[in-house]
């Protein structure tokens, strides 16, 4: 049997896409410049209310950053997608909620910024679905250090130019990147400024 | 104006219970044989979408855990709850998931068992209330340590009897408290016996 061809792809600055991805296909998300991070969020295909969930993927684990070989679960415990490579340091936040409108007025934004929560949303209005709520997303490449005084750090990623991650879809999913539009904090880098995530589906 | 009187209730162990808690008013939660953790959540009275959550908590506050004068928001970064008082040694889980069948068919049972999932939805439905997931709780007194490697632990509670946290509503909201089920490991002290968990709502 032939493999269909990889789709190599981006998902542009500040905004979001959804992206199916099936079962045993993998979804490499690459990190160019080394400076962009983006939020991704996982939903079953068959039943879109099985979402990948960042608290269930840490009772799980029994982890709050996972690893090669680990898998992020949904809230029924199920596999969604598995770590099977990453050339990153492997920091990859899972405590932070997705940037939404509330971050950027408290950061003294009179008009409306792009956000992560808003992107979510309407990356799935772009292939007819609409989702009751923004999940708390895999925050992939953001530098998120807990201290042991419970303080937590937003500093630069610690990933070089062309780093990725690969990721094993475990079942028929379709998974949504936001492009993180942070261009206040140094979230993004210390040049602030929001990059294209690119990424490639294949298997 | 004389203050109306106190409500002194309790939730039955292994069980949930939806509680109004008006704005300027507290919810005092005891912990009165210092061993049994609790599920909390909070829900806006008018607009019960507007959920107290976790990750925007941690956002909102840098921390993954709180301590007195901080406060659980809502995803608008709303305050709904400020610690105003805590006796316990203020470790309170910001991480795990509720509860779930799961997780107890994961631990071997083969019967169902009563979780703090399923309670938050029970509790909701007896006031008419229907909501389309379970938000990550406060896990009130759960003492889950994260460690240097990024790994999480499950201790008994550090509270000694009597605790009690006192928790100041910031706008009119519903509380749901799940007196947590769990038997099997020692989330719920040494002895993995659930019991009761005791409140007060005052001012």
């Amino acid at each position: 049997m032939t493999q269909p061809t990889p789709i190599v792809d981006f998902v542009p600055a500040r905004y979001g896409k959804a992206i199916p991805v099936s079962a045993g296909q993998t979804l490499t998300i690459i990190s160019k410049e080394g400076s962009q991070v983006l939020d991704l969020w996982a939903l079953g295909r068959d039943d879109p209310m099985e979402y990948m969930s960042m608290e269930h993927t840490r009772s799980k684990n029994s982890k709050v950053m996972l690893s090669v070989g680990d898998s992020y679960v949904s809230i029924r415990r199920r596999p969604m997608f598995t770590v099977v490579e990453d050339t990153s340091p492997g920091i990859h936040d899972t405590l932070l909620c997705a940037c939404n409108s509330a971050i950027y007025e408290e950061s003294g934004c009179t008009e409306y910024h792009r956000n992560c929560s808003d992107n979510f949303h309407e990356a799935l209005a772009e292939i007819g679905v609409q989702f009751p709520f923004t999940p708390g997303p895999l925050n992939v490449f953001m530098n998120i250090p807990i201290e042991e005084d419970h303080t937590i750090r937003r500093l630069p990623p610690a990933t070089k130019p062309g780093d990725y991650i690969k990721l094993r879809a475990d079942m028929d999913l379709v998974a949504v990147i936001s492009a993180c539009p942070q261009d206040i904090s140094v979230i993004n880098g210390a040049e602030k400024t929001p990059r294209d995530v690119h990424y490639v589906v294949e298997g």
